[in-house]
């Protein structure tokens, strides 16, 4: 444990600047200045980390912390942040949750992905991290094996993400890929076609058929494409799936949130192959 | 509108105390001095409130308000507050979200609630409010037609949860029952009974049956019984019921959260009667 007191301290850089979301997410992106790294906070976030074979840079913890650290690699860099500390990076005198600096993974190839996967959630416009941390931790949950996220979605390891999915955003590979409404032959929806996947947009249009009609061969290689609360999918891409399918709603409600509906969805897709 | 500038305006009492979370639900129960009233936040909240025909005493608006209000009943009290008065109910100077206080109905008898239902939704210590929020915002949504909360689970019409289910509390009617683990024939699970109604009790336990394989007649009333995150249900409540139902995890993942779990539930029971 090595003591800092100054904030000014060079080792806290890659933890200032976590409060402003748009800025950091900018800076996380290939070609910030932190893009090499990603954060993860808490004990449980840690360990799993860990245990998916992340390379930890340093923790920071609260230099007054008596509860034991998750087990660290013994080479760990473990800094214990006195109040002035704590308060420029959390805005307050204490960390009740570690907060971890990873080397960023390189990036997963999408094909490399897709020949391995039977099950690949899609996603369009994905921005919100909370609701991107949602949908990670059921996808891994319930039977996603790999996922892709287009140009507008946002980071899979962005904190928040990380934070909201409990660190289940680790046992699922993840790859970017272009915008999904790029309809050309090198763009994605034409990639999970060519690799024989069933492209399945969810949506809450009443034209769509109803998610629980679903049948599927065992075997049925399948994208579960989903776009953000609110605009959905874009037109373009609803209009380029195979399937569109909706969540039949009752009693006036217009919507679910969109983690629910993915979660809803996943479950229909392993159950439709029975 | 009326302006309001001095926090100790008895009109206010209603409003006061709103982030004491414990002390507030307390005061909300039956016998407690706010049992007569329930809060409701937010325009969307406000207007589905109205709708639905709660009765609203008054709403605390930010005097510098200048977006419209929702549609209000012509004889309703609208509290302007001033800085001073939206720091001491919210903590700040500027208030969002409208504050509503409605008179809170009389409580639902739950064998009327049961004879008119076909899928009821049953809780035992889902005494999160927000967790009860997301559970009742999907169960509206995907069929659900009554709700019977036991004992030791939280207010349905409690501020944060009525917040988080954005008012879809208002579209299903509850009820409160004593012990879910009351196995008498008073209990609640002896009534279902009774009534006709197939209790599924929704486990993560993997010596549960695969609610994937759940096949119901047309005609089968359901109550789908859960309990809250971390605990779930007690055990004598699961032994009671008359199905032990798990979602299949994947991926080393030990459980997905709890009204994610519900909405899968919710969308197999509708689906497996087909």
């Amino acid at each position: 444990m090595i003591p800092v007191d100054d904030p000014a301290d060079p080792r806290l850089d890659v933890f200032m600047g976590l409060r402003d979301h748009q800025l950091r997410q900018a800076r996380e992106r290939p070609g910030g200045d932190m893009a090499g790294s990603f954060i993860g906070e808490g004990d449980v976030v840690i360990a799993r980390a860990l245990a998916a074979g992340h390379q930890l840079e340093s923790v920071l913890v609260d230099a007054n912390r008596t509860k034991g650290l998750p087990e660290l690699p013994a080479h760990a860099t473990v800094l214990a942040g006195g109040a002035k500390v704590l308060q420029a990076v959390a805005g307050r005198k204490e960390l009740r949750d570690p907060i971890a600096c990873f080397i960023r993974p390189p990036s997963n190839d999408p094909v490399d992905l897709l020949r391995r996967a039977k099950t690949v959630l899609v996603t369009e416009g994905v921005n919100n991290p909370t609701n991107m941390g949602v949908i990670l931790r059921c996808a891994a949950g319930l039977g996603v094996d790999a996922v892709l996220v287009d140009a507008s979605s946002c980071d899979p390891l962005y904190r928040r993400a990380v934070r909201v999915s409990m660190g289940e955003v680790f046992a699922i590979p993840h790859a970017r890929i272009g915008s999904l409404g790029d309809l050309s032959e090198s763009g994605g929806l034409a990639m999970l076609a060519q690799l024989g996947f069933l492209r399945l947009a969810l949506t809450p249009s009443t034209t769509a058929d109803d998610l629980g009609d679903l049948q599927l061969d065992r075997d049925q290689k399948c994208a579960v494409v989903i776009g953000a609360e609110g605009p959905g999918l874009s037109d373009d891409v609803l209009a380029a799936c195979d399937r569109r399918l909706r969540i039949v709603m009752h009693a006036g409600v217009d919507s679910i949130n969109v983690g629910t509906a993915a979660a809803i969805a996943f479950f229909a897709v392993g159950n439709a192959r029975r």
